[in-house]
């Protein structure tokens, strides 16, 4: 028994590094990025508070238990803003590395459940997933419209290419909230 | 429909001010105080973890909402540091104030039922609050030992009142981890 919490505890405390990693998004009044730790406490709120929006059959305790995890690897492999350019082969084996570290830490049944979570959620193939990932693509955008252009300022992006990178993904899994979303940024573009 | 998502995004993008409540706790490494959006990932993400810690007959997946929910009232009343001395009365009035307005911003009904969830969390009285609040008392002595004293050094506290204060409640819910916590915080202080 206590050798299980001694790992559990190594995985929390070693989880608290996530306070640190800093995304291209800004708080809502733009005085300065936020974190992938306090992200990601936001869109398991938004899981809370917008699961009926979801597909039938989601199972919003499952996407919740995803987005409180989905951001781990970023602690050793860093964030990837939506508007960069990357390697997406090299990011996947930077994060597939970090979540053997980190997923490592805890009990083996355990971290083998966890990393199972975490991994269908980067897949992006199960219902739960899809709909975790929009909700994870929808925050972003609501950010910025707060923060008058946020990250779609920094990185000098249009309507366009939000509706590519971004737009397609929440419409893919929550239909309702990108036809909701889609014309306040329309019309944040054309101001 | 859009009524209900107007709202129910007028309550996430004003949760979003959470992330700007600094609580007394750091972080493990010590480089700055946690805020209170943060700190409501982390102890969610101990519930996923600790979960099997908890009495039989608690559902983590309360739990995991009630810790999402529990702080959101510190955006109008802040944090009241567990070390400080506090008008017990006034913070419950101010606490109850904040949950009329941001509770109030969500549709009416979910509105009701995320409050009553806070309630149940404050009230500390059913299997599932008692556990969360256990969870939200454990995690800060933990950041402490790892930041080498932390809020205790700030506050200049004694073991005997990390015990009263902190540990009664930790073992209430989950004596367990208290059994477990309890040795560590007695060697470093008489360190």
């Amino acid at each position: 028994m206590n050798k299980r919490l001694d790992a559990q505890m190594a995985f929390l405390n070693e989880a608290d590094k996530l306070k640190s990693v800093i995304r291209a998004t800004t708080l809502c009044d733009g005085s300065r990025r936020e974190n992938s730790g306090e992200h990601s406490w936001h869109i398991a709120l938004y899981a809370l508070v917008l699961g009926e929006h979801a597909p039938v059959g989601v199972d919003i305790n499952r996407v919740i238990k995803m987005l409180l995890l989905h951001d781990l690897v970023e602690i050793d492999a860093g964030d990837a803003p939506i508007f960069g350019d990357h390697d997406i082969a090299a990011m996947e084996a930077d994060e597939a590395k970090a979540a053997d570290r980190i997923f490592g830490l805890l009990p083996n049944d355990q971290g083998q459940d966890l990393r199972a979570l975490w991994e269908e959620f980067e897949a992006a193939q199960s219902p739960d997933a899809i709909f975790a990932k929009s909700l994870d693509r929808f925050q972003p955008p609501n950010q910025n419209l707060m923060a008058n252009g946020g990250s779609w300022t920094d990185y000098g992006v249009s309507y366009e290419t939000v509706e590519t990178r971004v737009g397609s993904k929440i419409a893919r899994g929550a239909p309702a909230l990108w036809q909701w979303l889609a014309p306040k940024i329309k019309e944040w573009f054309t101001r």
